[in-house]
This record gives structure tokens, C-alpha cells and sequence, in this order.
């Protein structure tokens, strides 16, 4: 998506086999500071200190952090560090599992100086499979936003909230939540964005906000308690959110106050829309409130903001007494009753077992 | 309540006749700072720039306000005059215009030598009876947490979930919402209270949270979020909220977020309280969702949030794009139905046209 009019995506290659750019994401919205990455050390940084964040994005990069280290050394002693290396970095995000398993197991037979150029290669495709899944995402949503502008007064935009930052910044490009909305947009369809800040972290003030901007498209930032005001009063057509993790009864696990803005979104018949690339749904997980554990993170999240000074320096405030006990779950789980739809790869299903079974048989099957 | 082990009201006489103290809130929870207001001026200046907040405390400020300036001049005009600067400072206020209608209403017929004692007094009097009835909230819901503590497992406090700060500092004294929770508090009952940050303006981490911790009551500060999931986890007993405005068939105008946490508690059948003194019922309105217009707020109040930097300074930080826009809704309607029943100074009632008239006949008899 574009940044100052230009095109970018979240990673991409600078030198074949030498060296990737990534964009420092910690420093948005305020300051745009793009990084080069030239090995190892310099990619699990990225990806520890959430320079890189969202779960397809890390694979993308740790993947890209492995083929740094094969142009390097391509033992099979440098291969089974850089695993460790760059899965100590955020040891619960799957994603960043997956993609390490999956160089891995391509790279370990081949034969070392055979491995840079195939750990390239296989950067690359992790990369464009990426981008081709949220593509699809974003062309299945693009129908149902489609059919509510088909229904709208002339010049009236479609309203869709989100919650998050389910963007291009947290996917190589496109995002998935916001694909079928930058789609839309990019087809002249009239759309126009509810932007929930998502405390604590803020990553829609932040991200969501600044791409949204970046990229042209109409938006306001509102607080996460507004939602609920907004969809009483028919403010908003549809939402649409992305998901960490969808279990295989439709349960929806996301940053936590999705499952309030569900609940509103129930109450006053608005339809609740999921966009997810499949690999992020849990098969083996049926009641996601009763078995997904709940990642407490930082007191500090909560007590201290971040933000941009009058005077232009980048400060931490903090908004409670410092004694001030507090609590900071990082997400929740909207029950699939809630969830209109799950938007994937592969087409729009009901957010429930038989939904899901009917679209991943394959994965049905197994579990069956 | 107390601060710093001393008990306090929001505001008290210092000087007969001639100065009373308030508390700057808008320095909270980074500075506790007593003001003294000794004229007109001051006290019109103390309500217009929030040092003093909350309908009852600002009804009280600016019943004292026009004794003070009634003890510096008590001619018609200086009471026509007093009655205009100390309305000017929020025409928005109901409490404001009712405490200065009441003055004027005894202060008028007297003459100009009686009406500097008769103010004091009569600003004294508004004083006493919003604690008084605030009291007698707090009993009615003290009864209410007794009931839940009655089943709580031995040692267990019972977990009670407030929005926004409808506490004594919003008050003369007690508080609205919390109220209940200080009696329980001071009977020795076990109590552990959520306490909603309350975006944009933070009246939770920055004013509930404080004063919580002041008088002692064991409290956690969550972010807005939090709610939905802290009671899918049955780690809410109940909540009790305050209000603005609840309509004649029970519908709850309240903080924006209020609408979010009743829908989430009725999702997991958690009891949803509203605590609230008569006088903020409004018995000309019967549905709050298609009648009461809602405040629009600077977006400053979203884009800027204030705390403490690490080095002790009170600063603003924007948390998005400059040229985000925003949107701020102050308020939203929390349909009857989700409404477990109100808390008023003459019991508790169902949130109804019928529960309220029960309680309050001679309102209701106005009406038909």
C-alpha cells in the first residue's frame, strides 16, 4: 500500500541473498524510518523489539533472517542456530514458528552450498504466498462491502469499523481485515473507517490511523468506547476485524475489546465480519473461551502512553497514581455466535465447525 | 473520603461567609493541590476550567460562589449578575442551573442586608444534602454487595466493575457509583473493584483509580477493553455505574463505554447497577436512544493524552497522525433492558417507567 504516494510493502528485498528492508514500526506513527537488515542479529532484533509485528510479517522476516544467515554461513551447525536464534524472539507466535519449521525442512537436506540460494528463494515465496492470501481475503470481502454500498444512498460511503491493526503493516501487504477495504477503495467504491484506538497498545491511533492516511482512504480515529454509541445510532454498516487465532468451532481469539464491539454489533444487527488467512485457525481448539489461555502482558502497556510531545519529542506519560495496581490481558474471545462470517483465502464461511468443514475438508477430515 | 489518611469532602467551609477550600482536579492523580476560593471570580473560574467536576460538586461550587459574592455585595444587581457569570461557566449543566435557581429563589425576596448569612447557609444546606443522599445510595447498594458477599467463597472480596468517575470527588462526598463500595469498604467487607481507564479523558485511571487508593480499597485499573473479557472469566460480581441523565422509562445517559459494559455483563449474566441521585432523573424524556442528543468533544480530548513524563513533569503526548480526524462522542444511552435496576437515594427500583413511578409517585402523578 502507499506511504507518501509511493508503494511499499512491510519487508522487502534490497540485495539478492544480502539484505532486506523493513520499516521500524515502533517509531509510527510519528517518525517513518525504514531499516535495512543485513543478518541475523540484525533480523531477530527486528522481530524481538517489534520493529517487524503481525504474525505473517514475522514469519516473512524470520524466514528472511534465515536466508541472511545461510549467505553467511550455511552449515548445518549456522542453520540449527539461526532456528534458535529467531524462535527465541517471540516464542508464542506460531507464525514465526511455522515459517522457521518450514526453512528448516526444506534446507536441512540440501546440501550447504546449495542452501543460500534455495533459503532466498523460499523467503520469497513466503513473502508472495502472503500477499496472494490477503489478496484473496481482501477480493471475497470486497463482495460483501460491494452488496451494502449496492444499498446505499448515492454518494453515501459504506461505514466499517475496525478494531486493531489488522493492516498492510502487520502482513507483508494488504493486511486482512483492511483488504477488502483497501480493495474497495482502490476499485472508487466510497468507503470510510471507524478506527478504534485498541488500548493499550493503540495500534489503531497509530497504525491503523497512519496507513488508512497514507493510502487515501477516508477514516476517523474514535475511542474503543465509541462503538457501541456509533452502531445505536446506524453509523456504522459492517465491521470487520482480523483475528491471532480462530478455533475450529468459529470462536474468534483477537486484541481484547473485539468481543465488545461484537456484542454491539449483535445488538444492533450489524454484521461482524472476521478476515483471517487460514493458518491461523486452530483446528485442535473447540471452545476458545474455555481453552485459549490469555497472555497478560506489561503493567506498563496500561499505565504508561506513548505519544508525540508539542514539542516534537517521542515521550512515554503515564495516566494512573504510580501506585496504582492494573491489569493487562491482551486478548479476548468472541464467541462465534457473535461473528457474522469469517472472510479467508478461500471464501466467506459461517463462523462454525460445519462453515469451516465445508471450506477446509481437508483439515475436517484429519480431525474427524 | 480520605486522602492521605485525612478525611476530605470535594469542597468546605474555611471561613464563614468568606472562603471555602476545593481540590484542583484537573492536577489529579499527578498533584493534590487545595485551592481556596475567597470570590465570584474564582469560584466561576473553578467550575469553567474543571477544577471542580461532577454535577453535584459543581452545583454546590456555585451555590457558594454566589454567597460569596452576596457577602461582597448583596444588591439585586450583584445577585442577577452572579447568577449569569456562574451559569455562563457550564450553561450545559442541569445541577449548575438548578443550584442557581434555587439560590435566587430564596436570595430574591430577601432583603439585600439577609442575604449574605441566608446564602451561606443555603449553600451549606445543597452541600449536606447531596452527602446525605449520596449516603443513602451507598446504603441501598450497600445491601447489594452484602447479598453477593453472602456467597462468595470465605476471603474472597466480591469483584465490582465501575466506568468513569462517579466518585465522591464528583461529589461533596461519597459519590454516586461508589458509594456503595466505600460503606461495604468501611463495614470490613471484602471488595476489589475494576476500575475502567475511561477514554478519552481517563476520569478512571486518573481520578477513580486515585481516589480508590486514597481511601484504600483494594482496586486494579483495566483499560476500557477489558471488561467483556474480565466477565466471560467470571472475575466480575457486578457493576455499578453512575449516570447523567436516566430517562423516565430508565434508560441510562452515562459516559461513552457505559452501553459496552452493560451489554458484555448481560451476555454473562453479571448484574448491571446504576447508582444515581434523584435529581438526575429526567422525567420529560422516555427513550434516551432516539431522544438525547449527545455531546460532540474537542477531538483534542482523543488525539492528546496528559500524564506524568519519567521525570516528573505533567505533559500532553498525541497518540496519532497530526492530520488524523477524530471523532468524540461524550456519552451514550444504555437501553433500560440491560439494566439490572437503579440505585437511588429512596431504594432500588427496577430500570422502568413502572419501577421508577413506584419509587416515585409524585414525579409520576406530574406526568399523567
Amino acid at each position: 500500500m502507499k506511504v507518501h504516494g509511493k508503494a511499499y510493502r512491510s519487508i522487502w528485498p534490497l540485495e539478492i541473498g544480502k539484505s532486506v528492508g523493513i520499516i521500524d514500526q515502533t517509531r509510527l506513527p510519528h517518525h517513518f524510518v525504514e531499516v535495512e537488515l543485513t543478518n541475523l542479529g540484525e533480523a531477530a532484533k527486528s522481530i524481538k523489539d517489534m520493529w517487524v509485528r503481525g504474525a505473517p510479517l514475522i514469519g516473512a522476516t524470520a524466514a528472511f533472517g534465515m536466508a541472511l544467515e545461510m549467505a553467511r554461513d550455511p552449515s548445518d551447525v549456522a542453520l540449527s542456530n539461526a532456528w534458535d536464534v529467531l524462535h527465541a524472539t517471540r516464542p508464542t507466535a506460531i507464525n514465526l514458528r511455522w515459517a522457521l519449521d518450514d526453512m528448516r525442512r526444506l534446507l536441512a537436506p540440501l546440501a550447504p552450498e546449495r542452501r543460500a540460494e534455495a533459503a532466498w528463494k523460499r523467503a520469497l515465496e513466503i513473502s508472495e504466498t502472503d500477499v496472494a492470501c490477503n489478496e484473496a481475503i481482501g477480493q471475497y470481502g470486497l463482495r460483501l462491502i460491494e452488496e451494502i454500498a449496492a444499498h446505499k444512498p448515492d454518494g453515501e460511503p459504506v461505514h466499517i469499523l475496525t478494531h486493531c491493526n489488522a493492516g498492510w503493516l502487520a502482513t507483508v501487504d494488504w493486511g486482512t481485515a483492511t483488504s477488502p477495504i483497501y480493495q474497495a477503495h482502490n476499485k472508487g467504491i466510497k468507503v470510510h473507517v471507524w478506527v478504534d484506538e485498541t488500548r493499550p497498545r493503540n495500534q489503531g491511533a497509530g497504525l491503523t490511523a497512519w496507513e488508512l492516511g497514507e493510502h487515501g482512504v477516508p477514516h476517523t480515529l474514535v475511542v474503543d468506547n465509541a462503538g457501541g454509541h456509533l452502531m445505536q445510532h446506524a453509523l456504522v454498516d459492517m465491521c470487520i476485524v482480523g483475528t491471532d487465532r480462530t478455533t475450529a468451532h468459529g470462536d474468534v481469539c483477537n486484541k481484547i475489546g473485539t468481543y465488545l464491539k461484537a456484542l454491539a454489533a449483535h445488538d444492533n444487527e450489524i454484521p461482524f465480519y472476521v478476515a483471517l488467512p487460514s493458518s491461523t485457525i486452530d483446528w485442535t481448539v473447540g471452545d476458545g473461551v474455555k481453552e485459549i489461555p490469555i497472555e497478560e502482558r506489561d503493567d506498563e502497556e496500561v499505565a504508561w502512553i506513548s505519544g508525540e510531545t508539542r514539542e516534537g519529542d517521542v515521550k512515554k506519560v503515564r495516566i494512573c497514581p504510580p501506585e496504582t495496581p492494573v491489569s493487562n490481558f491482551a486478548f479476548d474471545v468472541t464467541p462465534s455466535k457473535y461473528v457474522t462470517a469469517l472472510i479467508t483465502e478461500r471464501g466467506v464461511c459461517a463462523a462454525s465447525k460445519e462453515g469451516l468443514a465445508a471450506l477446509f475438508p481437508e483439515q475436517a477430515m484429519l480431525l474427524s
